[in-house]
């Protein structure tokens, strides 16, 4: 079995869940492969205390923690990978890397080799998956790797199949320790207060377009998390940029 | 994506599955990984008409076949593989060879590199997984590697992860020529009858204590399956046997 530490540094993020056998068969799933800990944003209500209450519901789904954002439910992680069913031939632009699963957990597994690290795997909601505000917060994509002529999946079987593979993947042997003497990466919620600082910067500088909005600050959050920040990195641009956004006030 | 003459020789068998959700929810991840063919073994009946008529319910499910027994379902295959939540420390007395899934699914991607192969893997109840008589069709059984305080999974769950280590593992690529020219091996069906004759030439013989009939037989189903007979082994040993009954049978 992997190091527990490192499971306990795993949460998966159910967005806008509506089936209540979804996000029971997610901490099933979960459980399984102990990883413990299960957030939800804004699931649909109703389905959630059903779940909650059913018979045989688990402690991990009584314990799990609710969110009205997807910042917040991600707000403390360093890593953040969104789930998609698209394929780099498919229908949505991909704004984003795509990894397979296998990558993605190979990935993960060297980022959480490193202390004071999180990772976040977002899954979307049943029917629309993660929309693209959601997924500007996500450094990276994967990608269950389903055939071309039956993309979809049923959303706890997708859980499941991640998690079995995360945790196939951190019972490998441990990385060499040259791979894991890396400074603290930056936690999510830093970095989204350099996003909104610098969308301030721009703000205050007329750089943003009137109706452009929404279309820069995903742009921009999608930027920021293709470097890897780390705490010292984030701590630093914010000083600087915390200073243009005074001095650009001060000149209105 | 792996050849599909090898996700065509796969043959996943459900049986006596209670629950139409997991008969579809295992349909649906047999069409995401592009394995055609799905069996089922005494389904509850209306279990089965309600998830062969539910909205969405695919082709694969329409296309399912049913069968009254365990060999009956296997008859065509030469590596059958029984899924089990028991490890090898648990309650049962396991007398079978046990494999982690991607050791399995390794062994299946060498067996299925060789013409003329079938394989099946099976999945027993919701509720008490496969009995002692299913799993004595099986050559090897197969556990899907959970943690030890919560070793059951959910039958979907389930399903959805061992196709996709089997797809990812036969996506693998090709093993060395020299390792398919075997020759063919022999199939379920054959093996059976092979049993079947032997348990007549112990009967005839008074080898088999009377109350032990069962234990015996299952025993015996078991031994044979150990060993990896050709279709050519079969032959040989069924004309020997056949003719030892003749001779007991003279003798009676």
């Amino acid at each position: 079995m992997p190091d527990s530490n490192q499971l306990e540094r795993v949460v998966v993020v159910l967005v806008a869940t509506r089936n209540s056998l979804n996000i029971g068969a997610a901490a099933r799933a979960l459980s399984n492969f102990g990883f413990p800990h299960l957030r939800l944003v804004r699931p649909w209500d109703p389905s959630f205390q059903e779940a909650r209450s059913a018979v045989g519901a688990s402690d991990l789904l009584a314990h799990a923690q609710v969110y009205a954002t997807v910042p917040e439910a991600v707000a403390d992680c360093t890593l953040v990978l969104g789930t998609t069913a698209v394929t780099a031939g498919g229908r949505r632009d991909l704004q984003h890397p795509l990894d397979t699963l296998a990558d993605a957990a190979a990935q993960a597994r060297e980022h959480l080799a490193q202390p004071q690290t999180r990772a976040a795997i977002l899954f979307g909601s049943e029917k629309t998956g993660l929309t693209n505000d959601d997924l500007s917060y996500c450094h990276r994509l994967l990608r269950i790797p389903t055939r071309e002529q039956h993309i979809s999946m049923n959303l706890g079987q997708a859980v499941a199949i991640c998690m079995y593979e995360l945790m196939r993947t951190l019972s490998a042997a441990p990385l060499p320790a040259a791979e894991t003497a890396r400074p603290a990466p930056a936690q999510a919620a830093e970095v989204e207060r350099l996003t909104q600082l610098i969308l301030e910067a721009l703000q205050h500088s007329g750089y943003i377009a009137t109706g452009a909005e929404t279309a820069t600050e995903e742009k921009l959050r999608r930027e920021l998390r293709r470097f890897p920040l780390t705490h010292h990195d984030a701590q630093l641009a914010l000083g600087m940029v915390r200073q243009m956004v005074w001095k650009l006030h001060d000149r209105q």
